[in-house]
């Protein structure tokens, strides 16, 4: 089979670096075109972009030429479009791919909430795909928008669905301890995070607070029903590089004990899995055991940084006996941005969502 | 007046430095002896300890020859004794000196949920000291034995206390992110802590559950009958010098707004500060408005490190109209341990309960 | 005597901070006015700074309003105006100041090697100053424009000095570890740094191998002889938050042993301590005899950070005879910058060349 | 061909377990016995270690059982042994071993300096293992002891090799930044480094002026003649986790051009190359040519860690024509320790000198 040909949008940024390194190995797609802020039209994508990542910049990748982030600029072989775009680019941007009649699948945060908008973590709420019949009725557009969550967000609801599932959910309080690359490169100065924490990150309790209401809601009618889940969020920026830390308390919906709990975070699999999906992990949600874990250096790259990390679950009996508490942890960059997006966009290839 | 001669027990970990450091500048105590390990006897000060504080070594206490831990290794002019000592040391030698006739404020784990042993945060739960009169009947004891809570555990209490006094308390979920001192000079590897977190510390959840239980219970018929408020606590270490962090939840006893909680906060104030005792900070609960504080290496010494710094006081009105989330941090070093005892003998001295 | 009057260009910067910081708690002087970028022109002083030092604002300045860095904003009465201004900024504003009467004491790089302008350390060349009446000659200026060295080069030539004087110097051989607060508060991203070191700090090495030799020069038939002192340096950027440390190597001209070269550093001292400058520390160069020291944490606060800290002095006997090596470690902030400045200030306000 | 069975002595410290690591990747070996302290003798290896390298334990090692390190508790099977035992521990055993007969491939500093124990780094003085005719005629050994360098001196020799061999070398000077890593996993506090730098690390200094003496001395008689190169070093700790970082300048023995140097620099390889040795890097060193290059962090994993990576070459033209400076990383774990002994087993057995 030929490789589908798909686009990066704000390729030169850090989720944008992650995009080019994961599809420089994707078996299903190529990278056929790159884009950036109109400054950077017409330069190589190797001296436009300072490379942050650990593995090379891929060779097949460094020569493209930058181009501007609009349709007319993008050849009509195109099959995909991803957007790492900032909030503002994206919310120009995104609808003209969309109405030109490209799939976008986005990391970008605005539309999210958008009633007609997939909000999608692939394991969780492949179902709500279809809320795409009624956007392109009700906005005209040929192509699609699909949104990827915030990245602690997407962490965060791998566990909870599981947990909902078996259980019902009635309550989550939730810290954070979220990782510099969430940031972007220039984000978090060295001068802000020696020997500090920051207990602050802008627009990021609100999005864990109501993101996750939606994408754990069903589809009824055509639309999502959000679920009625109070989570709230406290979320600090901490002196890592990759992998944000969520500790967790959940109220559940009935008694349990944790071994049940357990089984049902690790027998939690769906629809990437079933289909094979290339970047699906085996686990999406590995519980390690040992009493220390996880561990954001050790732990983030599980599952190529698709599978979040569980560790010290517990009873917290002293709450009441359906509260429990755990953490989890996952890649950022990876399950929190590109790879999730790439997963969104392999089910809707697998599943004939493309075009 | 003649200052208090006083003893330190454990005077060459990190704990017992903040000790000397601190007694070095105090208006009514003096460093009359040093002790610690068997295997430093009769070694000076100066000579046996690996200093890591940013101050100097006193050079009052620097030339005084260790002593073993043991009452007869002490002058009888010695008024007062201030624990540092490890657990297996503290829980051996402490009940010797009590017995012996010695007042000891003591900052080791062991004995604190004696049902007549006061632990006691000296603005929250200054009665708890009449506890005493129980003790010394019950153990035959001539001196006293009273406890520093956990580091964590007193940091968190100071904001708990006005809050459960104004608007009672029904619950309190927490997240820690406790910095490197917390844990002695050597006990955590510069390997294990650089781009990372330890979801992990031992024994310190408990702590943080059952400890606040006791400190902010009643004086009823003499003995402290424990509060009703449910803690659950994750515990975390991250790569911060000094300064405990806490993310805190709190289900009150009845509704109230942001504005009113941050006053009961503000207004907070007890013995200690009526006293002038010489420790006490003006403010023993800081609140500060900016939407990016307290961050530990900006908030840790406030009040010369005797008061907490509060932030982010919000409203978590998804969980339910009496939720409120807030982040608190204190000095780990000084109200989370030697500032806190001291504080303790100040208010005994004071009350007249010193011998 | 009534304190005189003055003003910082560039006071929002972090080298900015430290000149107020420094300069609220100055016996001589008192800040009177305030300037930065013309944007923030008009605002109170305590909004528009993102502070960044642990002391808090004075809040004398706090409420000042900043005015725009030219002469015709700044009241006639300022008696010396403190620069530190960017560089771009400097080049073109502190030649108005100097033409309109004003004594400017500059931390910012340009002129800094034009030959009549004095480029002073206190202690090593307080003599250079004599440069003025030729900088007035030749500008027709009324004022004087006196400069700072770079923050490594002011740590270095503390040391060379006495070795030069002592022993005569042939070469000197340099790596420096740099803090970040040498790069500006937003100099280094944390993602950059963490678990890492930057071999790259733009020039720098330059200025490290040209200021000394002017520094160290001689006055000669009224202007600067350059000492033929070669120098070679390479400058890293390590994750310590202050502190420029030092790894040095030099040939003397003479063979000697460490203990005298340690004679010679300890002994060193200058003018700015004969004359009992308030901001001239005790001792210019202090020798740690421990053998892991200095360390950017722990030593450089030494002397109210205006001391440097020597450390690990050794004969390189295998290079030859007249080869030693040694550590030194100095605060960037202090005297790598605001303080060596108002050193400098002092020094010519005692000497009767303000105005 | 059969795989030859190993054994890895103190295998389960850090450069063990990087022996281990390595190992189970290799086409030629396969672990066959671990040994550690008497102490955890007869426990199985998963359970006795405390692993600390991001790839898992390898399985097949994970269930052997560990045994005493001599020379009776290991099978006759043994073709290889490795070592990565504390010093005194080694230069207690390592002689039984090789008095038993085994080859001992050790990365231990015992030993190294001794004029009839091979000091290898294969690409720089392969030839020297020639020393075991003279070293088994010595000691009476059927078996034989070759020695690793130090980490930071295999570093260095593998450039200061080429530029010896091109342009003769007179003198250098160095100053490192070592990774954390070097110290084993519990060698530095967290509280030690962070926001620091230790200017002293007990011993590497020797190590780095006299080792490269040797491995770049001559083969005559029958024993090695030194190089009469002098090197003087100053040894740092900094907060990175694997990477020694190292600020080189060279005095050449003839003027040079930067051009020259670098082709110098990259040409060099050696018998590994020629062999083809799994373990051999395609180029033992690589120049980056980007001005902030090497980085411990982007720049350690080069060669699969097996390469040295060099920036920054400079013509040092003020110290003199012939004087150079430039900047050298390698991987400490790889290059540094496991690697380098495993590339010194390879080259043994290709020449057949196993047994």
């Amino acid at each position: 089979m030929d490789k589908l040909k798909v686009a990066v949008l704000g390729a030169t940024g850090l989720v944008g670096q992650a995009f080019i390194s994961m599809l420089s190995k994707h078996p299903w797609f190529e990278v056929e075109a790159v884009a950036a802020s109109p400054a950077k039209a017409g330069v190589k994508y190797g001296e436009a972009v300072s490379w942050h990542l650990e593995e090379p910049i891929p060779p097949e990748v460094s020569g493209q030429t930058l181009k501007e982030p609009v349709p007319e600029k993008l050849s009509k072989d195109i099959d995909l479009v991803f957007s790492a775009l900032p909030s503002n680019a994206a919310s120009e941007v995104e609808p003209l791919f969309a109405r030109a009649g490209y799939i976008v699948v986005s990391n970008a945060s605005p539309f999210r909430m958008d009633p007609d908008v997939p909000l999608i973590v692939p394991e969780v709420n492949p179902d709500h795909l279809r809320l795409l019949g009624e956007q392109r009725r009700r906005r005209g557009w040929r192509g699609a928008l699909v949104k990827n969550p915030n990245c602690s967000t997407a962490i965060l609801v791998l566990t909870l669905k599981p947990l909902m599932d078996s259980f019902g959910l009635k309550r989550a309080v939730v810290t954070t301890l979220q990782a510099l690359s969430g940031a972007g490169y220039r984000g978090v100065p060295g001068m802000a995070i020696l020997d500090n924490v920051l207990p602050y990150i802008p627009g990021e309790e609100e999005k864990l607070m109501y993101e996750p209401r939606k994408i754990l809601g069903t589809l009824e009618g055509g639309w999502v029903k959000h679920a009625e889940i109070p989570v709230s969020a406290t979320t600090t920026r901490v002196p890592t590089l990759h992998g944000h830390l969520e500790s967790v308390h959940v109220e559940l919906g009935e008694d349990t004990d944790t071994r049940s709990l357990v089984e049902a975070l690790e027998n939690f699999g769906g629809l990437p899995q079933k289909l094979g999906l290339p970047t699906a992990p085996p686990a999406p949600v590995i519980v390690r055991h040992g009493e220390d874990r996880p561990q954001p250096r050790l732990d983030r790259d599980a599952g190529g940084g698709m599978s979040v990390v569980v560790g010290r679950v517990q009873h917290a009996s002293l709450l009441g006996d359906a509260w429990f508490r755990y953490l989890v942890l996952g890649h950022n960059l990876v399950r929190g941005a590109a790879g999730n997006a790439i997963l969104i966009a392999e089910l809707m290839v697998r599943l004939g969502q493309k075009h």
